[in-house]
């Protein structure tokens, strides 16, 4: 059970909403002008929320812990629930990677841009060893630091490296955007976000993680997944670049069901040569995320054009509870 | 001129506070329940700043770029004004060094940690080289991405490394608090926040990189230095530590000043020791900070013992504003 509370006195209507709760919950006033109001039980696990105080979204005055990313909307309060055992995306007594933020003039885009790289324990100390490489992307309104400290990324690869049920790979997250949130938009005719971003990737950022990092720089060792918004660029610039990518996933994937054909031109004229080539195809969606029926519409597709895949639809919405699990389900699975 | 708009229909009072002001701001409501102020001009500068609506600390919700730390009391919405030429803590085309981010089980504290490093751009390629290390501490509140996140760290050393004007040297950023915001207070003889701070740094941190990054191990090649509360730990530690380190500063230090005499036992009682062991001791507080007399009792009390050192009363209050330029000014003279 958790409670509650902040302090408004003057506020006529105080509401909390939140991944804990279906509905927002309105909070109480006592004669102090404290609001309070307490939920639960809440099952352990790592959620959103923030207050609405006379209809004015705010964090939680007494919380330190805050989401931020590439949008306003994106802000939030975070609330964790610990349960009697840590949970596979808490910091356990094992060997630790590290996460590194590299900065890089992008020729693609002309601006200076980061990525953040996750290199496993084991990494400066195997001075000749070299390693896979996970390229993944995260959602709308993030940015290239949500997979470490939202998805706790670092923390379940080194939980599962410890316990011997994942190889070593570098993941790189680079920014999502081609073009920043606030930026113009295009003119008709100029590339698209998207676009953009699929020139920095295979320009830019590819050619410097190959340069800078021990990678075994070949289709058979690079995966690249994405959720979200990132969902739609993994497995459209996978499944588009086969000669570079041999292991493609999408977590709650932003595909425009209208469109499979014009995205996925390889799948549609050639099914035969994608199955030669992928070594892991994975599609995953949450069943009360609204994106649930593209996932569907996407796994017909593949099912007509037989393409292998997987398609694993699971409990959750468009939330971090069920992209944390996936990448939990599907790291075990890649460069095997 | 910079003009803040915020959505607040019921509100009965909207202001504004800011470092760009010297007192808070009255926000004025239109027919729509927007509420607007126009402030400046300003000087090109990064600002923190915050809206008060009935009597509620809220974040700007327009604003993506958010201030986050270890406590609430640190949260706030970010304002960066931008010049007609970049600023030394923008990101120029050069060279661009790394952060890392660490984690270790500090066996001085019993629990994960991390710390925060920044390496030199030339770190990854000149395999055999080894260098300097600065120990560089945030202040209360905040936490060990504040120098990378606020203090645009890696950025400023960049630019002053590709025009000659420093050394290369790691930085290596702990967090500050051996009892971190929220848990329970030590009890009576138990050690305090500082003295475990100090404990894991000598014995889990210095150890630890110098055994994962190629550090030059010595008194010579390591320097110490932090803000406010970390002011208080670079000074008593580096000055209780002249065997480890040879470069001392403090940042707007948060000194007590009736306690000289038991924090400062070594400059007390050899005063010609210390000057044989000191390459520097910097001290600098801004002529608006509410530290500044602690910081002149404590340039007297050195004056009075004939330690050597370097102070610096500058403009400025208790803020990145100055904590960012004193790096910028301070990184050159280290390791000379």
């Amino acid at each position: 059970m958790v409670t509650f509370r902040v302090a408004a006195p003057k506020a006529t209507e105080v509401t909390i909403s939140g991944e804990f709760l279906k509905d927002s919950k309105a909070l109480a006033k006592d004669a102090n002008g404290i609001w309070s109001v307490t939920v639960g039980p809440i099952e352990p696990e790592i959620y959103n929320y923030a207050f609405m105080i006379d209809g004015v979204k705010t964090l939680d005055p007494g919380n330190p812990n805050v989401k931020t990313g590439s949008t306003p909307s994106t802000i939030a309060s975070i609330l964790e629930v610990r349960g009697d055992q840590p949970a596979f995306y808490d910091g356990h007594p094992v060997p630790h990677g590290e996460i590194r933020t590299a900065w890089y003039q992008s020729k693609s885009l002309g601006a200076l841009r980061r990525f953040t790289v996750y290199t496993p324990p084991d990494y400066d100390h195997e001075r000749g060893a070299r390693y896979p490489v996970l390229y993944l992307f995260h959602g709308a309104n993030a940015d290239e630091t949500a997979w470490t400290r939202l998805g706790r990324l670092n923390l379940i690869l080194d939980n599962l490296l410890a316990a011997g049920k994942t190889k070593p790979f570098l993941v790189v997250m680079p920014f999502g955007y081609g073009i920043p949130p606030g930026a113009p938009r295009p003119s008709t005719g100029d590339p698209s976000s998207n676009d953009l971003f699929s020139r920095d990737l295979i320009g830019d950022v590819i050619p410097l993680v190959d340069a800078r990092y021990r990678t075994t720089a070949d289709r058979a060792h690079r995966a690249i997944i994405g959720l979200s918004m990132g969902g739609e660029q993994s497995l459209t610039i996978g499944l588009g670049h086969l000669d570079l990518f041999a292991w493609v996933g999408g977590f709650s994937a932003a595909l425009p069901v209208s469109e499979f054909s014009r995205l996925f031109p390889a799948v549609a004229h050639d099914a035969q040569a994608a199955n030669r080539k992928l070594s892991l195809l994975w599609i995953g969606c949450g069943k009360d995320d609204s994106l649930i029926t593209a996932a569907q519409a996407f796994d017909d597709y593949l099912n007509q054009h037989q393409v292998r895949h997987i398609f694993r639809q699971s409990e959750g919405a468009h939330t971090w509870i069920v992209w944390r699990r996936y990448l939990n389900e599907v790291a075990p699975l890649l460069f095997r």
